[in-house]
């Protein structure tokens, strides 16, 4: 039985914590090996899955012209989004949120419902997606251990990209990814280094037996 | 800059490959160190978010009657989930699909909604809930990486874990998860060993450009 001791424990901890959400004015536009895009897709087909029903489906594209159809969805939804974001707004509109034509592949991510009843999946049925979640997660870190970066773009319509995909009718779009290497991985997050967001204290989210005790 | 080397990415590898869902049978009743608690939390604090909303929550569970009344609703889940599995239910039957008795620590994770826009979800609203579920993901990798089982556990109707832990309303459970030391980790998936689904091959789920070319 494979044990892992504190120097695993370390590599682990560091690569969760160096671990970056990039966005377009990272990207360097040189394409990845094939052999790395294999192991960030084998990192993501060895996730958990509820009933090990591995419910995934990835898209790998390069095409430009699909890319710039992506591109203007998130157009669409960005302005709208905007005006969601009151007195923050300015800010808003000063981030860089995506980095669809900058990085060198896209990664849309699908999950493939199944019509069989899943084992683990029957009280709560949310669990066939949130397999495809592990899985994401599992490619980010193997990314950012092989010093690539991942974006993860959700300020999009789920429906545009099925019809832009020719996604078959009972699959749904779970997270769309864009991957290449970097000029630089931020130290913390872009979000908390422009102090759009504070880093909540471990005590405000954890707690013991139950919502009225700490 | 941080920069990880191949001894990194195959440290990572065998973690990601070693993880796997921990049963009651497997679970050894010594009580987890506060430091190794301490150290899966931390890992879950620290994964992406969206717009760094970090809407997790935490609930550490090791109270024998909290565990009983968890364990009775994944009694009357399974019970019905059983019948939907016709020709299997004999297998069905068999498995150990849970071990909240038997681990020392159960935690309760929930998604806590935030009031306010969050930059990201305006058009996929589900990416907070996805955001927790990255944390679990990083808990499970950092529970292997210490040698710690941890199981899932989703037969269990989540409106009465709510009320069992004095949940407030605007919280969502995302998962059940069992933790503590183990007798073995399998070396692979407990139902691909007993052929309840198939491994499927990587070519089966990736394609290129769009779902006509492969």
């Amino acid at each position: 039985m494979k044990k892992f001791d504190a120097k695993d424990t370390a590599v682990l901890e560091s690569i969760l914590l160096h671990r970056r959400d990039v966005r377009g004015n990272h990207f360097l536009p040189q394409r990845l090996p094939q052999e790395v895009v294999d192991q960030i897709l084998f990192a993501a087909v060895n996730a958990p899955s509820v009933g090990f029903s591995q419910p995934w489906e990835f898209v790998l594209i390069d095409d430009t012209e699909i890319k710039k159809a992506v591109k203007a969805t998130f157009e669409i939804e960005n302005e709208n989004a905007k005006q969601q974001f009151d007195e923050k707004q300015d800010l808003y509109t000063q981030l860089k949120l995506e980095g669809i034509m900058e990085a060198p592949l896209n990664v849309a991510v699908f999950y493939n419902e199944k019509k069989q009843p899943v084992l683990g999946q029957t009280s709560m049925y949310q669990m066939g997606e949130y397999s495809v979640i592990c899985a994401i997660q599992n490619m980010w870190l193997m990314a950012r251990s092989l010093n690539v970066g991942l974006g993860w773009v959700s300020i999009i319509d789920p429906e545009k990209i099925t019809s832009i995909l020719n996604v078959p009718s009972n699959r749904k779009l779970i997270g769309y990814l864009c991957l290449g290497y970097v000029d630089v991985f931020h130290d913390r997050p872009e979000l908390e280094l422009l102090k759009w967001e504070k880093r909540k204290k471990m005590s405000e989210v954890i707690f013991t037996n139950g919502y009225t005790k700490r």
